[in-house]
């Protein structure tokens, strides 16, 4: 049984894909096939999250988990190998650090909001939402490594190619380690059977259609991109932070908004903090490595300065918000202002 | 009823500031004028803080909540208006920082070392001051975006003033929209009952008398500041730091300490929290916004690093502190010690 | 009766001395004496460790905290003064952040994995932990006022001298005023009557042994420091950082693996961030005070960037890792990982 959200979400994820199909043959690096493939993407990822947890439904917690932490930031890799390929660097790096920020302080605060506000403030059990975040904490250190060292002019400097790959490489160890942790259930993101299940063949095809989907229009997305900028006044940092981490991540995570309307502040919390956990602990490093053999250069670990410190204080923000497993409506609002005064001060790139 | 504290301050006040008007009639810009007009003004800041729980004696403790987060600040905002009236920026951007650092350092240092050497170990009901500490660690953040995209010359620098106006209203946005948690007591700072109150019409009288002293003496404060730090040879940003912040702000906070000594850790925490978080959200971006229509240019949210350095390492330690509900006299030592250590590094300015 | 591990430990610690000391005699500025001296420094830093406990079996627990406090980093004190005395400052310095970043992250690391996937998630009484945690991050926040002053380039930066002095004594009055605070076993680090007791004369006897190993084998370390690094082609922070640290510091404190890999996660967390805590608070502000004396001129609190921005960042991350009172073996791995990242950035200096 297909339910309503459910419906809506294939619905839109195949009449966009088909609009903006006929947008990009018509012109491919018009503004138009840009902010309707952005649109398009946004509801791919929606599709490809849903499709994963019902997926989910047939299987272990466990091994949803795993699902849920290796194909959820998928459509984000696709536009992240897309861009890597035309060398969009700024870009690329822009969409990792806004994807972070977008989860944990919009659409974190999103859910604190919208959800504190219907029910009053939440409590939930912290054990596994405080796991994430300082799980987040760490990786997000660890990112910011080489990007002190190249901005501080240590003598690592001249060699921040090799540290950033040596950072990348330990990071996915770290990820592979992690393997076992979300197999175990360790974190848990969906309630089981709490939607009515779709078959599992029916479910799988949805998955695969919508990551087919993500494919594409990532490619058209990315395709346009430059052009369309350029035209519509918007600096590279700014499009890859706001506009191409919301559409290709923070859409897919309004799942947890709707666990936070639904009083499920367990949820919420571990499904809009996984993702930018994934981004920081496989995502990014993923991407660094794969501009081995992508592109006209490398990728580094080096993110502009203000990014990086935007990464850390969002890192730190969001691991005080739910160390004590309880948010507040206000404590919403603020997450909410913080992202929009960061959101500013990209605008100019 | 007026008890033997209360009586000590409404003397001290009233004789301070008649003290202070004859000096600063026989001469304005003198060295004592500054020193008299700086412990009046304490004084002062303690009879207007003090009024205001005695007027909300007779309100709800919502109404009170409200009253105290609006004019507890008072002779701050006074000050803060005299000196962009005499374009004296980096007294007030120096103020507002030491407000924070005075009250989440010294105040509440001072408050954890004699109310645990008195009382052993303090255990808080922890909800509301993790709350305060969070949002006031929340505001930090937002007002330390400006100063990082301006000093780590990012695009957005040539832009800062633009960039501190939206924050600054972004900021006084999420103010406005916590009008109503502190109005459902969201953070109550004062015990109802426990003093002898006065009628409301005395109490408001106070109120009234001690904010029009506080306007009098903060114009002859800043008029004498600038020569009076010269021939003392303290430089703007130690005067703004330390004597301005600590006259203005962190006396009246005393009342923290106060409630330390009488083993009521919750309140003293949330009274010395709540101050700090009001300069944040509202005395900060008001002051921005002011100073469009005051004083001969425009103040900014561009800090000095070290200010903002200095404020970060304060809302994060005092966030730990805080969070476990729970102080030692060991922590109140090191808490002095750090603000000592801050204090010494801006003697210089 | 002596154990297994303590005959093991006064073994190595008798040999490996007296390996050091004839390759010492043969050549004391070789590679080998290095190498043979790290091994043994190791080996009788932990033999002192032990002593202190064994001594401690006869003193309340009050005397023995601060016997550990005190006595704890001996070996490293030693190799301070030896590296001061030589004009080693940069190994000085690197070695003491190296000292508080292989105890936090590594050491915590290893004992986190370890116990984690013996004995399933590690829950603990977090009271003591957190207020090492929270004094540790105190401490750590004072320690990089200096640096950041005079890397700001405020107008304190050329009296950094003078501030860094300031800044130690005021560090040092913090932890003066702290040793009651052990003596009422604030936080006690070894379980009594856990192992067989040595006669305290035995134990004294051992210690002042092992201490007077320590500090022959120290001067023979650092007298070979400068040409084994040459012709190794490790540079002076990376050897400071990593080898002197784990040499003088950190396999001491294998003692908190040992209780990690027992299930005793609130002894393996309060002896593995005490020693940090007394480099900051203790050794630190020692070493800077005692260079007006030693050497030929005055170490400065002012450390390289890179390494007080590692040093910010074990203490918050560490922080938030013992705050909840719990620790899984996944935390262990970020732990150690973001170590080995850190490492990496100080490998070329």
């Amino acid at each position: 049984m297909v339910n309503r959200v459910q419906q809506l979400i294939i619905a839109a994820a195949i009449g966009l894909t088909a609009v903006a199909a006929i947008v990009h043959a018509a012109s491919p690096h018009s503004t138009a096939t840009f902010l309707i493939a952005a649109v398009a993407l946004a509801a791919l990822a929606a599709l490809v999250g849903q499709s994963i947890e019902q997926v989910g439904e047939h299987l272990s917690p466990g091994a949803t988990g795993l699902l849920q932490s290796s194909l959820g930031n998928l459509p984000e890799l696709f536009v992240g190998i897309f861009a890597l390929n035309d060398g969009l660097y700024n870009v690329v790096r822009a969409a990792l650090v806004g994807s972070v920020l977008g989860n944990t302080l919009l659409v974190f605060g999103i859910a604190a909001l919208t959800g504190g506000l219907r029910h009053g403030p939440q409590r939930f059990p912290s054990e596994s939402p405080r796991m994430i975040g300082t799980l987040l904490l760490l990786s997000v250190a660890a990112l910011l490594v080489p990007t002190l060292a190249m901005r501080l002019h240590t003598p690592a400097a001249p060699h921040v190619n090799a540290l950033s790959d040596a950072s990348a490489i330990i990071l996915l160890a770290v990820y592979a380690l992690s393997i076992p942790f979300w197999l175990r259930g360790g974190a848990t993101t969906s309630p089981t059977n709490e939607q009515g299940a779709l078959p599992l063949r029916t479910a799988a095809g949805l998955l695969a259609l919508g990551s087919l989907g993500a494919a594409l229009v990532s490619a058209w997305f990315v395709g346009a991109l430059e052009n369309a900028t350029k035209s519509l006044g918007l600096s590279q940092t700014f499009t890859g932070l706001v506009i191409v981490a919301i559409a290709s991540n923070a859409v897919e995570n309004a799942g947890g908004v709707r666990f936070a309307l639904r009083a499920r502040a367990d949820y919420a919390v571990s499904t809009i903090l996984n993702s930018p956990l994934q981004v920081a602990l496989f995502l990014t490093p993923a991407l660094v490595l794969a501009s081995r053999f992508i592109g006209p250069t490398d990728l580094t670990l080096v993110f502009p300065t203000l990014q990086v410190a935007a990464l850390a204080v969002a890192a730190i923000v969001v691991v005080v918000v739910v160390y004590d497993g309880e948010y507040i409506w206000l404590e919403g609002v603020a997450l909410i202002g913080l992202y929009c005064i960061l959101a500013a001060a990209f605008w100019w790139g």
